[in-house]
């Protein structure tokens, strides 16, 4: 049975969720801590209350719900949603065996966002073995057609979590190329740097013209051993071929375009003629975890640094908080944001979108104006352990449509080394986010912003 | 869809490994690698060509073909199979939700050995909380009847392991207690010390006449999540009362009287009026890792150290080495050995069943007669970083019958800090197994056992 995060059974919770809203009786929401620890509470709020919110579900407009009545009660203005329209896909049944073994050994396996479905009886085929992306790009056609492709490839921890772009191909676009080579499906190891049997979701995406594949992860420990069977000299069983079969039964189900929408909220600033700073997060999760390091303490950093800012005395460039909805399936929310407010200056962006470790380092992509600024976020920031960088800000995912527009970004890299642990995974709960290292994050974050919406229109245009 | 491990499905199996058994070709079973380290190669193969090998079903009895032919093929003498009978338990569909929260939340729960099913529609039921076994214990049946129990308490790492039989009691007598007053079903925070989502599963055991409720462990952070709701001051939707529901399914089944065996081997002794010396381990594991921690480590040690000793020239004494079947259920092998040979005498016994991390600590339970033996021992596994204990030895639960009868015994205590994060979880994995540790067992055991294995009558007769 699966009941979570199906639109329809809960099609009665956008009706429940205006009768609370209405309700005189207070609940846990409005009787948020907000006090000692606003970004803790915000983390534990969220995925204790709400849990997993998938975008375009129910699950997700609850969290909508709850993030408006929580920005509201911390005393932000102009607290809104913005509705945008999506494609929904959801999780279905995700069991899968390597079968040539002496007797079918089950592996831990997930589907790919956008998998297609292998249908509720499954697929049964020998296996293709890739060692990496580059690989199976390579191979012939030959070598693929009517096999489930395996991507191997084991992701490798890294700080500044550069290694993602880079293994993550096997996911990002490994399905979209097996299916052109005629492959029925494609399992690929976790993009994942723990050794956990909990497999690592995320978005696949197929070119237009391409009919999707059944397309999975398994976890780190299954991927081992189908790599053990695969490199055995001698099959275990004397009748048995040495190839390697896997069965995989995944029916996840397109439900068509559903309503999503970004949450945004204000600290309005003393000069209206100013250019806002816009600081981001994303709402939506993927539906496995809770959604803690990503990203509920995203947006609990970025929030409570605003409070922070709002506390200490009215900025003079408004602050503009974002938490973008459906940001795991494909960026729609930052896509829509920007589509209703691209037009509008914006003085700088930054996103937080990298779990609760600590900001280790600190990069710029701003105007030369600014540089003087730069230098003063830099020594504000270098108390807490903060280094200045080389290379030019990246943004984030919900801002890049307006940083590739040209609006200026920092980024607050957070030190991702154990990220790619949790990301994606069923483990990615409250008890992953270490206290200490949340608050430096909001340390770093409310200096860096006070000094950013209180800049000369001089420095940030 | 669950077809691994039902007996049923793989009937043909028994008919199948006869003829592997009979066939000509080489098999990655008799290629062993059993040279260079032959405690690897036993955790490697066992865990990769059979897997998960749950007491009486078709994967147990895969496993001891594949034990057979390992041990025949490592030189050997006298490698047998004893069967028993013992009653089958299998696990069904697994799921569970908190269902008071603003939308159900899903919890990561496994089902424990022995527990009774919920049919597969489920059950729901108010959940009644109780922070320890005791709190449990003490309780009036009016707080638990119709209730689902859930108990809290959560287990702390030891390096002797003696948390177990504390933390435990939730775990082997919890669902007893729970269901003498008149609870519906029981759900426990896991017997573990990780935070991963895996849950950790057990068997458990009903009093004669007290009919089984079903019972299940949810993963430590799913209990966190739990207790968070369960703490909050206020229900977050104002409609709800703050009561914390949950809905069940589990649906394991008993399938009834099923063979069993033990696996035997031996290292022949120089005089076959000598009481032998018996090391034992278990061969059979929960269904949901592939046991290599438990027991595959431990069979591998004691059948690397005997393969040591035997290379060494042959000892004095017989060297018996027991793979034990059906350990997990409730110890069947370590009964039906007792039942067969505990008239025989055994010279002393000593068991691996704790892992693969290294030996910390030696204990002794030997008569007065080997005071000089101990010392010896003591002696040569010192060099190791072996510390000599001051309480006598427990003997192992494969051994226990042999040992309350009187048979003197050796403990190699192992390092259990880290045991119960992996303990019964499918993380239960050859990755969880450090290599240079495996080896310092089988290096401790080697020497401890070829001093008892050629030790005199006159200290242990």
């Amino acid at each position: 049975m699966k009941i979570m995060f199906t639109p329809t059974r809960f099609a009665g919770i956008a009706a429940l969720l205006l009768t609370s809203t209405a309700s005189a009786a207070p609940t846990a929401v409005d009787l948020a801590q907000t006090g000692d620890d606003p970004a803790w509470s915000i983390t534990e709020g969220l995925t204790t209350e709400i849990g997993p919110r998938m975008a375009g579900t129910e699950a997700e407009a609850a969290a909508r719900w709850w993030a408006t009545r929580r920005l509201q009660a911390m005393g932000f203005a102009n607290v809104r949603e913005e509705a945008f329209d999506m494609p929904v896909w959801v999780r279905g049944t995700e069991e899968a065996w390597l079968t040539s073994s002496l007797l079918p050994q089950k592996l831990a396996i997930t589907a790919l966002g956008n998998s297609a479905s292998t249908g509720p009886k499954g697929i049964e085929g020998e296996v293709a073995y890739f060692e990496s992306f580059d690989a199976l790009a390579a191979a012939p056609d030959h070598l693929v057609k009517g096999k489930i492709v395996f991507i191997d490839h084991k992701m490798q921890p890294t700080q500044d979590g550069s290694g993602y772009g880079y293994y993550g191909r096997g996911r990002f676009t490994g399905p979209n190329v097996a299916a052109k080579k005629g492959a029925i499906a494609i399992v690929i190891r976790s993009i994942g740097t723990d050794n956990h049997r909990n497999p690592h979701t995320g978005v696949t995406t197929f070119d237009a013209g391409v009919k999707p594949i059944p397309a999975g992860a398994i976890s780190n420990p299954d991927a081992d051993q189908l790599v053990r069977q695969w490199r055995r000299p001698q099959p275990v069983r004397s009748d048995k071929a040495s190839l390697l079969k896997m069965k995989l039964i995944l029916t996840p189900q397109n439900l068509g375009t559903k309503q999503s929408g970004n949450v945004i909220a204000e600290v309005p600033g003393s000069d209206p003629a100013a250019s806002p700073v816009i600081i981001a997060c994303h709402l939506d999760s993927w539906d496995l975890g809770t959604g803690a390091i990503d990203d509920a303490a995203g947006c609990a950093i970025i929030t409570a640094a605003a409070k922070h800012v709002m506390s200490a005395g009215q900025p003079r460039r408004t602050i503009r908080i974002l938490w973008a909805g459906a940001e795991e399936v494909g960026v729609f929310g930052g896509k829509a944001y920007f589509d209703a407010h691209g037009k509008e200056k914006h003085a700088v962006a930054l996103e937080s979108d990298f779990g609760a470790d600590r900001v280790w380092r600190i990069d710029f992509k701003l105007p030369e104006s600014a540089k003087a600024l730069s230098d003063r976020i830099a020594a504000a920031v270098m108390p807490f352990g903060v280094t200045r960088g080389k290379q030019p800000a990246n943004g984030g995912a919900d801002i890049g449509a307006l940083v590739q527009a040209g609006v200026p970004a920092v980024d607050l890299a957070q030190d991702g080394t154990r990220y790619f642990d949790l990301h994606h995974t069923p483990d990615d709960t409250l008890d992953k986010i270490d206290p200490a290292q949340l608050r430096q994050n909001v340390t770093v974050w409310a200096a860096t912003l006070a000094i950013l919406a209180n800049s000369e229109d001089s420095e940030l245009p």
